[in-house]
């Protein structure tokens, strides 16, 4: 293929700058690091039957009690009030997920989900499932954007981190014509020696650090521990 | 000085991110590396009273009758009608420039300019004048956002590159807790080896390379070839 058939690849930062790229002729990859999707394909992997992810508390409890599934979800770093779970990945090995639904609400990463509607296809990565999400987007063949749900829109390091490591992947395969995807790439390439380390200095670092997270930071950012791709259809996360 | 007690420095890298900082406490840096803010310091260096950047070329007509001035512009890499000159550095040499004002029309710089109006001090930077910046910055010991003009909102590389410069030389004598800042320092000593190869992929690059303008690129990404300060007070900017 020559570069001008190549579909394209685009890194969009934050939900606040959804609007400048061409949603509904790409497929959209919603990235959340920290943890909404790498807590998702971990529950899918585990076995799963769904994840429905929802916007608001009060959303999330009624569709958990219509539908008898888990219902999760954080405000602030705690369990949001009516909920019975939280983020983290680890709340949820197979021995009590599976077979189950969860109803997971929060908040980056749902407001990117709906924003990225129109998309051809919407699915969900993060390091956990890294190599299934660069699989997918290579055999494809269509344009893509990766969105980072970023933090209150603003851009974070790993959400950018995620992207960049995508890219670095699956570049080959695309027309990267992006400055955000270049200096993703570049701001990968320089971490991805001590990821970890490298997230120490980065501000949702802290907050978790601060609840005493950093196992499921860890987690979060080693590829293919839950290496499955969920994808996004009719409000539900299912595995593609 | 403590790491609490350093003022802080953020990276804000489109103006349809500015909204999310605290702009009315922090001095704002206007960064519009390809080439607003390299031609405004080249301008004031090379003699020039002040610089009014206005946002259309109707103003610009109006106040260059009204002040007898110079007026510059482009609208997609020509000079806009009505207007007699262009945004390239080059063309303002002390002999042409020297004792006039310029009035200038971007789209992208001006309408961060006018964003930022609230701040504590406004002031623009490019890497002909890096160390004026940085100067500054330090000696003001306020909390600093440095605001890039980014391409119609999109994040781009030139922007992003020089606000990592500046973090890159004054991060000891603030405390650095943005994402954006920590990343943009990061792609910047990816780059700084060779920035202008580094800029070759760049999607700015290639529509000024269309315009046969590598030599301005050059220019703009040299540090220190117009070593003054722009400051805004009351519509102009002048020598701080």
């Amino acid at each position: 293929m020559t570069e001008q058939q190549k579909p394209s690849l685009e890194v969009c930062l934050s939900p606040a700058l959804l609007h400048l790229y061409d949603v509904k002729n790409c497929i959209v990859v919603i990235i959340d690091v920290l943890r909404a999707t790498s807590t998702i394909c971990t529950v899918l992997y585990n076995g799963a039957t769904k994840v429905i992810p929802v916007s608001s508390v009060a959303e999330c409890v009624n569709i958990g009690k219509q539908l008898g599934a888990i219902t999760a979800g954080e405000r602030d770093g705690r369990i949001a009030e009516g909920l019975l779970h939280g983020n983290s990945p680890f709340e949820y090995p197979r021995e009590f997920i599976q077979d189950q639904t969860l109803v997971l609400t929060t908040t980056n990463g749902t407001k990117l989900l709906h924003m990225a509607k129109d998309a051809i296809q919407i699915v969900t990565g993060s390091f956990p499932n890294i190599s299934a999400v660069c699989d997918y987007l290579v055999a494809q063949k269509q344009p893509v954007i990766l969105g980072c749900a970023a933090w209150k829109d603003r851009v974070n390091m790993e959400d950018t981190l995620f992207a960049g490591a995508v890219v670095s992947r699956i570049r080959e395969h695309f027309s990267v014509n992006c400055d955000s995807a270049i200096m993703a790439e570049s701001a990968y390439n320089a971490a991805k020696g001590d990821l970890y380390g490298v997230m120490t200095q980065a501000s949702h670092f802290k907050r978790l650090a601060n609840y005493g997270l950093e196992n499921d930071i860890r987690y979060c950012l080693t590829p293919d521990g839950a290496n499955v791709l969920p994808i996004f259809n009719n409000g539900e996360l299912v595995i593609g």
